[in-house]
Parts: structure tokens; sequence; C-alpha cells
């Protein structure tokens, strides 16, 4: 069975192409409440899982021990567009933890803030890993290694301390038994797969995380917020994340992650929400976040955040010749009753 | 029915995300001799329509009357990089029939190629109309308003004369009677709308055009011998069409259109190929162009070419991570035996 379409992009009264996905909304006690589509597939949260991959930061005493503020964590949880006040913030850290930029094992990659990297270029300068989006993350890893006075070198590795950390509190808080499918990720640390159910599950227990054991609830409410009481760390000017989890004033936590997914936490309705673009369009999950949201009353009426629900398509002189909507099973579906 | 998956793109051994599409290919008596997915629903064919779009350039006579030659016709059916030896011809050719680059209608973009790209902007200069990968096709529909002595202003709209011509063209090449439905393209000239298994047909007739008309017959495969004599002015340098082009050795002419679109004209078998990406993904139909073209014998054993069949997937350190490859239902797809 093919998923549902879920998106459509139309040109003049044409639709021109489709996305299809699935979603899933759980409660933390791990019903599902709502679901779209086949949800019981391992797939790659990819960046949607980085509020998992910062547990082991608090939940280990390592941010304490650092002196960490909530910034901190934010970034650890950010796929950041790299412009200064994350490279800033990433590079003091790295200090403050007596780590060098060059102990970090992502790549480099521009900013994606199209001025600083022009400005750059201009400059004559390249980009450094710092400016890899998923620098805060790393950073938060290296962290951790400081923590437990283990060696920098290799933390990157699947069965390094710190990631073998990081797959047994997912598969704690998913409840998905046995070693999960994994792949390496854009910025080289691990990329872990599970189903849309089995993560919406782990995001729920973020939103309410009154049934687990002491030390985890506590990490878990301070990453949930810190991601909220910093929009824009978790990504960056105009990004989606930034843009929605401020319209929505403190109300949910949004994570954006690539081919397509999307994480979100709703700690006031105990929700975890998790979805996926099957082809792995980031177009499409942006309107699918925003939709589910807006169903869920968390999109107010301001321009900015809901340009994400209906999206103009514009040409090469900027005239708008089309749009990004949702498909009618997303447009209909019954979340405003959850 | 949902059309099949024909690509799948991996990291690691799990399959993260898949595309879904449709093929047909025709011959020049309008047969459909092989399909997958639905061929009857009407898509834009976008750039890959270039062939058509040049049709009233070279058979009103325009070409002649300015003396153009086949390196003109390919860059009137070009999406090109932008690279000099675009902007050169289209600036030259402009100048020529007594135009000035603002004339075009088009809209500005930065070069494909990210070292010219980066050059302007250390130069401080910005990309200008003649950078527009469609700057070409929009010279050609300037050429044929000098040669019908109509004003250019306005040569973009979807009843203007030049326009009115490729409809028609476009028209009776695929059998499609009535008004086709339209949008405005990114180059904001106008984007038709028909079923791939039509374009296919009219496609087909390029490749064999013996059962047309005599001055019809000749401009189309004096079109698709420019194509096929000019890969690198139809794209440029490291893209799947030029790269694809050139390695079969002048047995097909291939053009790509946005959202995920490829059409082929392979003479020496009289058979016109048209395909879409439901979800508009160009990596997909790169990956289907490449693989129908390998089933008929046209992609040799080149490293460059075969690279678009099975594509690797690179975090930023430029390590292999995963793989974007034919899915089973085109893999296994029946198309040797054409």
């Amino acid at each position: 069975m093919a998923n549902p379409i879920l998106v459509e992009v139309t040109r003049g009264e044409t639709v021109e192409s489709v996305h299809r996905g699935a979603i899933a909304i759980a409660d933390a006690r791990g019903k599902i409440v709502f679901s779209l589509g086949e949800i019981d597939t391992p797939v790659f949260p990819r960046s949607s899982l980085k509020m998992v991959q910062a547990l082991p930061l608090v939940e280990s005493g390592a941010a304490d021990a650092f002196g960490l503020t909530s910034e901190h964590i934010a970034l650890a949880c950010a796929s950041h567009s790299g412009e200064s006040m994350h490279t800033e913030r990433a590079a003091a850290w790295l200090a403050k933890i007596g780590c060098a930029e060059s102990d970090l094992a992502c790549g480099a990659h521009p900013s994606r803030v199209e001025s600083i990297a022009e400005a750059m270029i201009k400059r004559g300068e390249k980009p450094t890993r710092i400016f890899n989006n998923c620098s805060g993350k790393h950073t938060g890893f290296l962290t951790v290694c400081r923590h437990w006075d283990v060696a920098v070198n290799g933390y990157e590795k699947h069965d390094y301390p710190v990631q073998v950390a990081v797959a047994r509190a997912l598969g704690e808080l998913s409840g998905v038994g046995g070693e999960l499918p994994y792949g390496v990720d854009g910025c080289v640390a691990p990329a872990f797969a599970l189903p849309i159910a089995a993560f919406a599950r782990a995001l729920a227990k973020f939103a309410d995380p009154s049934l687990l054991a002491k030390p985890r609830a506590d990490a878990m409410a301070r990453i949930t917020a810190a991601m909220i009481a910093h929009p824009e760390l978790v990504a960056g000017t105009g990004r989606i994340d930034t843009v929605l989890m401020r319209a929505a004033k403190g109300r949910v936590a949004i994570k954006a992650g690539a081919e397509g997914y999307f994480a979100a936490i709703v700690p006031e309705a105990g929700l975890g929400i998790a979805m996926k673009v099957d082809d792995g369009a980031s177009r499409a999950s942006e309107t699918m976040i925003a939709a589910v949201l807006d169903k869920l009353g968390l999109v107010p009426d301001e321009k900015e955040a809901r340009e994400f629900l209906r999206a103009p398509i514009r040409n090469t002189r900027n005239e708008i010749v089309g749009e990004r909507r949702p498909a009618p099973a997303l447009a209909g579906a019954d979340i405003a009753a959850l």
C-alpha cells in the first residue's frame, strides 16, 4: 500500500508534483492517537534525532560539570545556519572543554545564509568545520567524552561510548528492542533508523517525562525547555523550526531532519509527533509539520509562520506562479479533535 | 493507483527514501511500445519541451534568415550552466538580431558552475539575464519576432504569436486536441502540460520525422541533429544531458526538465521517451533516464556516464554512505527487448 499524498505543488491551475508520506502522533503512554500512512517501517529521523543525541550530555552530568547553559543545550540540538550566533557559541564551547575545531569529526560546508556565504567568498575564506550545521551536536559529544575522561578521537564511531549511550536511550524511549539499523549521517555521526510510530512515542516522553525515573526525566524536560527557549539557535534566521517555534510562543519544540523528516514535542498536550516524506523532500515536510501544528492550534495568524502552510512558488522574476499546499488527505485530516 | 517506485536512495543497508514515477516510450506512428505507471494525466515537461519551443525558430525560416548555425539551435534547446561558452554565444546572437540583454524576459540567476558563480561574487558582479539557463531559448523566441517583424516586447506571453506557434506545434505533434493546460515557467515563458504518453509520441516524431510534411520534418531533424552535435551547449560541463549524449556518441538526444522530467529522442530506433518523477526530484529522473538508456544499450562502460546509473551518496567528509539506484520495478523492466 502506498502512503497517501500529503502535499501538492501547483503551477497555474495544474498540480505539477505530489509528495507522499506518513505521520504518527503518540501520547506519553505510547498510544498512537493519530496516524496517516505506514508508520511501522524503520526510517532515519536524521537531525530530528538531535534531542536524543543531546540526552547523554545532560543525563550524564557533563553539561553541569562544564557549567553549560540552556543556550549550549539548544545548540547541541541544532541544525544551525552557520550564523555568528551559532559559530561563535560553538567555538567558545569547544574552548571551554579544552577542544579545538580540529577535534570535530564533521566536514565543512558553507553557511546557509547566502549573505554570510558570499561575504566569506569575497574575503577568500573557506568554511571550516564549525560551520557544519551539526557542530553543536558534535561539541556535545566531545563534552561527554571529556566528562567521562575518554579520548575524543573516534567519538563519531558507532561503537564509541557516547554513541552507544545515544542508541541505548533511543531504544529505551522508543520501545524498540535489539540493535537499531544504522548508517552514517551527513555529519559523519551515526544515523539510527526506527519506525515513525516508535519515534513519536520517544518524542511524547520528551513532552511528558513524568512517567520516567528522575535523572532522565529532568534531563529530557531540560532539553525540550532549551529548544523552546532558543528557537534561533536550533535552526536560524527565517528557518521553519525557528519561525514556527517563535510563533507558538513556547508551546512546541520542533526539529527538522534531512530527507523530509520532522519531529515535534507538544508539552501542554503530552504529545510527540514524527513524520517523514517518502521521497525525502524537505519542502514537503515543511508543509506537513506546518499543517499538523496548525490543526493543533499552534500556528498563529502571522504571515511569516503561515507562509510555510501555503508556500508560494516563484519564477526567476519573483512572480508567484504556483503554490505548495497540503493535499486533501492532510488538509482534511481529523487532528483538531485530539 | 499509485505510480510504481522507480528509484531508491539508501543509507548504509537501509532504504531511506523512494521516488515514484511514470515512463512512456513511443514510436513514430504513435504506438506506446513500453510504459510504467500512469501516462495519461497532463504534466509539465518544463525544459524537456525545448526542442518543440525551438521549432518555430527553424520551421519559420527565421534561423536561416539570420544565418544561425547548429550551435545556435542547440543553445535554443538548452538549459545551460551559464559557462562562457553559453553566455558569450547567447550575447553574440542577441547582437546579431539587433536585440539587447534587456529584451530577454527571463530573470537572472547565478551560473550553475560553482567556480564561475564564486568568481563573480569575488569580482562583485551580479548575474544578469544572459546567465538564465533559458537565455538561448528566449533569444530564439526573439529571433522569431524579428523574422516576423512583430514587436519583441511581450514575446513571453501565452497569446503572443511565437508562443501560439509553439502550442500549435505541440498539439499537432502530440496528437492532443484543444487548448493545453498551461502555467508560467521559472523563466517566465509559458509552460504547457500534456500526458507523458502524448509527449513521448511527439518526441518519437523528432526521432523519425519521415511521416511528416517536408518543412516541418526537416526542421525537426535539424533540431535533433543540433542537440546531438553540441551536447556541451545543451547543458554544461559534467551535467547529465551533456555526459550521456557525449557517451552515446550521437545515438540519442536527451533533455532534462525541472520537477523531475526527462525527454529522449533515439533516431536509430525511431523512439521517443518521456518520463516524470511524481515528486519532482531531479535526482530521481537522472537515475531513471540513465537506467532506460542503459537498457537500450546507449550508456557505454564509462565511469562518468555510469555514475548517473548508481550514484554514490556522500557525507560532508566526502565519504560514500549510501547510493541512489534503480528500484526493482525499473531495474527489472523489460525495455531491452524493444
